[in-house]
């Protein structure tokens, strides 16, 4: 069954059985040890999204769903206005734990939301209510992987080369993931690829995660350093990128895990197509264009110490550390969502995804 | 005095104090350790070179001058045909140890020339010629850094950020090295510059080297991961980018780290000149183009494993890891020589390079 099957027993975050704890497979531990991690307060679902124990977009904001379900919990107040704002104050708190995923903020409202448009309710019917919200936004999920999966294995064929950045697979969602999606439903039905694994620095994501996955699918995957991945397409063993995104602003520019710009600027150059894939909720259209994006810049010690036995530059040096860049929407082919492919003009394509379908009024 | 002043009396590869052996600075244990280390066989030269505790072209094409030295002195034959039969033997052994420099064949030429056209020399009269020949290949290239320096400097200007990849500082060289030549040579005039120095996966020069030497320079020094690049680039921070070469064939492709090709699509794409910097003994006019320079294969485990503490992939990840790539000719702004700044088309220029000054005839 691959990784896909494996994960429809054992999501990667989840409820605890009794529902009152969020689950996460602990992500910065792969691939040398595969540890579950229980979140029992605010500050420990903080901590796993701050220090990437939970982390892609997707999961991001399944875990925040789940988390503000589990702090909904542990409100004991009947008063409704005092619930609400402690609620808010849970919310506010854990959005500050990664300032680029829309998806945290988008899970955020939706849970808000809940509690907002049911005001006339006691407190303790709020509760299911809430829980039903997370469960679907887990569960929507699914069903969106799935349909990019779908709509991004239309673009590519038996035997083709995929370059993909960072991870983007079923431990960064649900299930199939988004940019690695297209090569698991693909395997499952009987096609081959041989994928390139950028490595990802600082964090190595890729090495740590895309490389275990597609390992753990069945899939043959080349890991490479980021800086190889130029050659790789030179050598004409490139025929796709597949990368995710954290968010995506109007204009089609998309935020995703630095490094990400310079291989669709390689992409460019070599004439490859670069394709983006990620769900409607990661696209915010009251972001403009990418210069709106806030890009969060992490700790050097990221670049300079860690995984490392001793210290690979000097105390002295000076570090700069963003975690994603900005790709312009000039160099991206398509953007793949469950809705269907979106070419450019992004402006329009990604603004017809959310007028309603008349056939659905 | 900086760097360049220190290394005066302390080359980082040197005759030993009795002319016997070869004195390196052992550059895989930097920045933590500064080791000396003496190579008393052709073993340990081989392996010193293999290993990477000599490298960067010129400094190899050094090592492997004083090394041929070193070794003709333990051939004990007093038959000219002998000798030169286990000198050759010894160049084509050290020859084997890194196949993408050029410097290193070039050096083990020039010292086997020096035997070739002596053979009408007793063997003992021919050693003082093979020591002259290997210290005079240093001297020269500590005259060419100093002029690569010069010609590089008119190129920027005081307060420019300047991007360089790998290491092709003093340590890679003599003295104040080729790419950061210009800038260590105009700290010393009194000019600031702002360094960013890619990381250089996976071996890590840029943070273990160019970082170490840049900071030991005083020279403002900011480390990034490979793929930032083209963040500080789209960020408006680069004038200009400086690389060393290990090859340049004669339309001016030119070898180099595995990565530089990819700084070379990035400053095109940002619009940001980019310039390689090395010595005529680089050049390479019997490579027509970078089609014919030979890119090495490292081991798969310098991207798995090397300086970690435990695995940062599965043991059945798959890499590919190639040391160098290869950046078109078209991608280059100008391509700095110890003569005189090359411009497109490299055809001509580069072919300029050799034709003799009639006013030196």
């Amino acid at each position: 069954m691959g990784l896909a099957g494996e994960s429809t027993n054992m999501d990667h975050v989840r409820l605890s059985d009794d529902g009152k704890y969020v689950v996460i497979l602990d992500q910065s531990k792969l691939p040398s040890e595969t540890e579950y991690r229980t979140l029992k307060s605010a500050e420990d679902i903080y901590e796993a999204i701050f220090r990437l124990r939970v982390r892609g977009a997707p999961a991001i904001g399944i875990c925040a769903g789940y988390g503000m379900y589990c702090l909904a919990q542990t409100i004991h107040e009947e008063d409704y206005e005092t619930f609400k704002s402690r609620f808010v104050e849970y919310g506010d708190y854990l959005n500050g734990s990664r300032p680029t995923a829309v998806n945290l903020s988008w899970a955020i409202k939706r849970m808000t939301a809940v509690v907002e448009g049911n005001s006339h309710k006691p407190v303790k019917d709020i509760l299911p209510l809430l829980e039903r919200e997370c469960r679907a936004i887990h569960q929507e999920d699914i069903r969106m992987c799935r349909a990019i999966s779908e709509f991004g294995l239309s673009l590519i064929k038996d035997g083709d080369g995929i370059l993909t950045h960072c991870n983007a697979g079923p431990l960064a969602t649900s299930r199939y993931g988004t940019a690695l999606g297209p090569l698991i439903l693909g395997k499952e039905r009987g096609m081959e690829f041989h994928v390139f694994a950028d490595e990802t620095r600082p964090l190595l994501q890729g090495a740590r995660l895309t490389a275990y996955e597609l390992v753990k699918a069945g899939i043959d995957v080349t890991l490479i350093c980021d800086n190889m991945a130029g050659t790789v397409m030179k050598n004409g063993w490139v025929s796709a990128c597949f990368v995710g995104c954290d968010r995506v602003a109007a204009n089609g520019d998309t935020a995703n895990k630095i490094g990400t710009s310079v291989v669709a600027v390689l992409a460019k150059y070599y004439g490859i197509p670069f394709y983006v894939l990620g769900p409607t909720s990661t696209i915010d259209m009251e972001c403009a264009s990418g210069e709106d994006i806030e890009i969060e810049e992490r700790d050097p010690d990221e670049i300079k110490k860690m995984f490392y036995q001793k210290p690979m530059a000097l105390e002295e040096v000076k570090c700069y550390n963003p975690a994603f860049d900005v790709t312009d929407h000039s160099l991206i082919s398509g953007i793949i969502t469950e809705k269907g492919i979106c070419r450019p003009p992004y402006e329009d394509s990604l603004k017809a995804l959310f007028i309603p379908d008349p056939h659905q009024l």
